[in-house]
């Protein structure tokens, strides 16, 4: 590694009290000691944002995005890229604001509501500077690594079948009506887009099932559904795929999935071999090969990727979870802002070009639903 | 249960040596010491059906059905009820030959290959007399019973998604091509019919779906596949269910997926709770109630269901097995047989009318796939 | 496989109406189609045993095992084995009834109350006629066989630690005051001998432990507890082990272990490699390679060994449970009977020289424990 | 929360380039932004001690921990506490040199190696100023929390039987031999003490055992091994257990049981429940009722503690692992060093007391297996 010989200073936007993802961007962005949140905008409440900077020990507290990029844009000691832990309606002016500003940013997705804006984006980081990373953090997970490694490699051969899933039940009933502000916008249009479902959790099992297979969803037949009554998005979805190497599957999500916690799962099944995942005990690589006995292929012990092993920080046996591997993105991202070594087609985090797939994903997806769930090209 | 005093006489046309299945069919129908198999035209070929009844020790092999057929209707001492074992084009003329004879008849799915075919054997089973049974022996083990009273009881509330799988990767490779007899006749469309994969498995997924939820399937889009090349059936199914009571969910089955045994299982999830139940592990039904802990319910020790306690015959922490599930078909088959008290619309084995829903489904994934994976009602 | 060309014809004497155990034995007997059992003395009861034998729809019942064993041994039809399905205190006289009357016998454990009874029993069967053998029925699983094998062959080395266990609850509380027949014998000095626990399942485990390692135990230090008020003989157990081949480890078993059903598991260590199995899900045998992943060796599927996969009835995937291991120790005792090349050294059955073993671990940990628990030599 | 309005500042002795527990502690105590590590002195050697720090971005390194303990006593801006990261034999003349400083401490295990060296450190914290805490970290997880409050609130019952496992297999070759600095001080009696596996993980499970259970053990019969050839401290041991409120069990743990990573478990039986906790799947805690389903209880979902419930970050079903789990004591080591409310008798953390009972537990397991595996009163 070279460049800077100190921590990075990183910015948050959102992310203020009751927001739980706000405290895991912080956590994930300095658990490698690569990096310190020193300034916010945390939340469009003035109040509530200086009190959630104070709650962190920030040096500096901002009353606006907009105030906070030009600011920080103009410090000699100025943040070095900021996080963006809004609520979707958000994710479009505040990447463009620090972007406009020369501020590299990490970004939640969605990347925007619509296609237009999205091309504004990717024209302020042509070239590569600035840097902009969208934290699809289930792939900083070793086994992740480890499996798009196996199947890149030619364990599997060609695929045949693939089986993701994301399931949750937290939004099994009507949550939004009973005053829950998480429900509240994430079952709003005008705060959360298109979709609810496919588009908070479907999207992060594409973009698993893209990372891993390392093919593309060619077309899809999706059947959405909003279960719980009065709900004005989906909350559920299965979804045949068709992929470009030939495989064919089915992705799977809810959130009215009595039980199920963030049930994110994969299996891959090729000529030559098979693969399971599963995010809640995500230590653990299922490797089942034609006719011998299926491996515990197990984090910190077993992998034979160098980025599997990388991404691991403790000995086997040692549990590694959800923080880690959301870690593991903005890991990447800093070797990359010190101008590591990283190769710019792998950098080790979701691009721009991820982010343009996982809306066009969502389009395709709400298409063939609104037309009784039909096959719809992508 | 009243009735004969004696052990029930069973026949057997099929199941010679080399098929796994005949001696499946031998030990269930035998394993609660109330029948006993005591003749069999176990082959077309005739040295061995004799080696093969020699083997079991029967006191009488016939080399042809049609002879077995005549001549045990008319023996005093002559079988009970006879079991069709044979490859799937042989099920409709054997299972008429004894029904016509006034024999009671146990057969494997699928009951014929044409409706015109199943139209005659319904007819000769009107009014109860004499018995049929399909074997869908899958909803023999305890744990489906209590999945279904669970359901049945309103322990889960109105169903929402519904996820069944059937999984297997014995012919990921062109094992018929290999002079493997038991693939060789699976793949031929002369002796298995118009499907491979959803005609053995996925109707066992379908049946499993419709005896746990209650419901019947009113309309799919199957995506069938042969992934081996020079298959001339079907070896892989992604496929959108919807239900009667308005549930929604996938019906996925292979025999490609490399690694994968019998993986038979399913998750039912309603607005008041969720159901998990896997084959391979069948004594674990998980109930997943909303906010509070997945309780595992197992064999033997928490099943609230009179039908699924009397289907265990060992204390909690036995396991039982397939076996023992598939005896259960037999047991309930003889309980009514011997004119036991068991409700004629639940009788606890597959009847024609699952029989014809299974050939319906059948009918249905197969036309949406031709038309290129759209919906089809049932 | 040679000899009659029949059926062998068995008795029982015990498992009359209520003792869960009688129908096991019956089915495990039956199971295979090489027996039947035709005769029996199911109780001490006339009108139990008379009912019993009239529900199983035996030919013969007898009042007395005194009077069956000498009306079959003078029968030309007369029983070829017969099943001692007893309380612990009628295994010795019944057994000699049998040997004495040149009837082959199969026997629960233990085989005898004292070394005197013991070494009667053994003169009775030396030169192999009759056949004896004891249902350590655990050793069945072919996953046992498998595991044995593999010691055997050397797969793991010199063993350094082996770890068994057998833990249930069903006498946590004090079941035999409060009329349950089953808890009333296996509490009592009288009926059950020395030990509760230990000689019930604790002796399985050791049994277990010697099959699976090759290796005797040469020392124990045992901590035998009641811990419900009142009990007359131990209900838990704590034991240090030294095996013959420098191995050490514990013996853990208990019938007051909270919430656990009929847990017998062992898992062994060597220089080389280790092991793992579980009886709950018995078709699993971990096996744990130095510095690679572990492998889910599967019933059916990945057994290495002649007799673990002889002793699989079903393709992998379809699971066998405890009623086939159970059968496995028939199928081998009706092999050595009907004069099978079968081993002597080797015959798939508990003989007498594992008997006498259970009884002298018995004794070493009934005396160590009252002793404070010191070390004693076996 | 009261106290200092920004970040503790912490420094390190140990923990240099090469040992993996040194940046487990920066990571666990800078995670939730409580704490900063400032300052240094990361090796014996000056070179290692230098890089260490640059790598790490310190703003003080220090050649000697003396000099370090001296040099930030004076700082006005100094560090408010050490963390002792060094192999064992340090950890006495560190943790009293800082001490005697007025710094707090937070050290690993063990304390010291001998009572008079513990009986100095204990007087200089006496008080409570300044603080002491050891990283016994696997407490730290939730669902330990959890059950500790679940034994502390009745619903287990009293304590019968408690089974508590540590097995490794890392040392199971004579690594020391082959250059690895890891296992040579682990094995050296001069650096690691009187023991290997039990004073490494033996303790973690004693303390584990008497954390959950709130008894702490009375007596027991120790039988420790070294099974690697030359290897001069134990690698393995078998030890029976009696504790203060009437259960028995067993406390096993190895350092040569091939294919285990960090097997860390703990099983509880009582009169009225049991439980069940595996530290590499840290998320699911194991109720078991009697009479009724095992229930899985989970982190972030269904705990009823309210420190089990704090100690939790994320969602359920984003699982939290070691370095959380080891976060937590510093959490609470910083909360109690800002001075809040949390009770001197239960501070969350591993105190003076639980230090000398791990070493009472140790110098008793050694005494006991010197002369023979004899029972030790503690």
């Amino acid at each position: 590694m070279s460049g800077l010989m100190r921590r990075l200073r990183a910015g948050i936007v959102g992310g203020g009290r009751g927001a739980f993802i706000g405290a895991v961007h912080r956590i994930a962005a300095e658990l490698d000691g690569q990096a310190l949140v020193v300034a916010g905008a945390m939340s469009a409440d003035a109040a509530t944002a200086r009190s959630s900077a104070e709650a962190w020990y920030l040096e500096r507290s901002y009353d606006s995005y907009a105030a906070m990029a030009q600011a920080e844009a103009a410090r000699s000691d100025g943040i070095d890229f900021v996080i963006v832990a809004t609520p979707n309606h958000l994710h479009y002016p505040v990447a463009r604001a620090f972007l406009e500003a020369g501020i590299h940013v990490v970004c939640d997705k969605p990347l925007a509501f619509t296609v237009a804006e999205a091309e504004q984006l990717v024209a302020l980081v042509e070239g590569g500077k600035p840097l902009f990373a969208l934290t699809h953090n289930y792939t900083g997970y070793p086994a992740v690594r480890e499996a798009r490694a196996l199947v890149n490699n030619g364990a599997l051969g060609e695929l045949r079948k693939v089986l993701v899933e994301y399931n949750q039940d937290w939004l099994m009933t009507p949550l939004e009506q009973a005053g829950n502000k998480q429900a509240q916008w994430r079952t709003d249009p005008a705060r959360a887009g298109v979709s609810c479902c496919v588009g908070d959790i479907g999207s992060h099992a594409e973009n698993l099932l893209e990372f891993i297979s390392g093919q593309h969803i060619t077309a899809l037949c999706a059947d959405l559904t909003s279960f719980v009554a009065g709900r004005r998005l989906d909350d559920d979805a299965n979804i045949l795929l068709r992929l470009s190497g030939g495989a064919k599957g089915t992705l799977v999500c809810s959130q009215v999935a009595c039980g199920e916690e963030n049930a994110l799962s994969i299996r891959l099944y090729g000529a030559k071999g098979g693969l399971e995942w599963r995010q809640q005990e995500p230590n653990t690589l299922l490797y089942k090969p034609p006719g011998a006995p299926w491996q515990n292929l197990r984090t910190g012990k077993n992998f034979s990727d160098g980025a599997a092993q990388a991404a691991t920080r403790t000995p086997a046996g040692h549990p590694e979870g959800y923080l880690e591997a959301f870690a593991n993105i903005y890991r990447a991202f800093g070797e990359q802002l010190r101008g590591g070594a990283v190769l710019e087609d792998e950098p080790g985090y979701a691009t721009m070009d991820d982010a343009l797939k996982g809306m066009n994903f969502l389009r395709a997806a709400l298409e063939s639903s609104r037309q009784g769930a039909v096959w719809v090209d992508l």
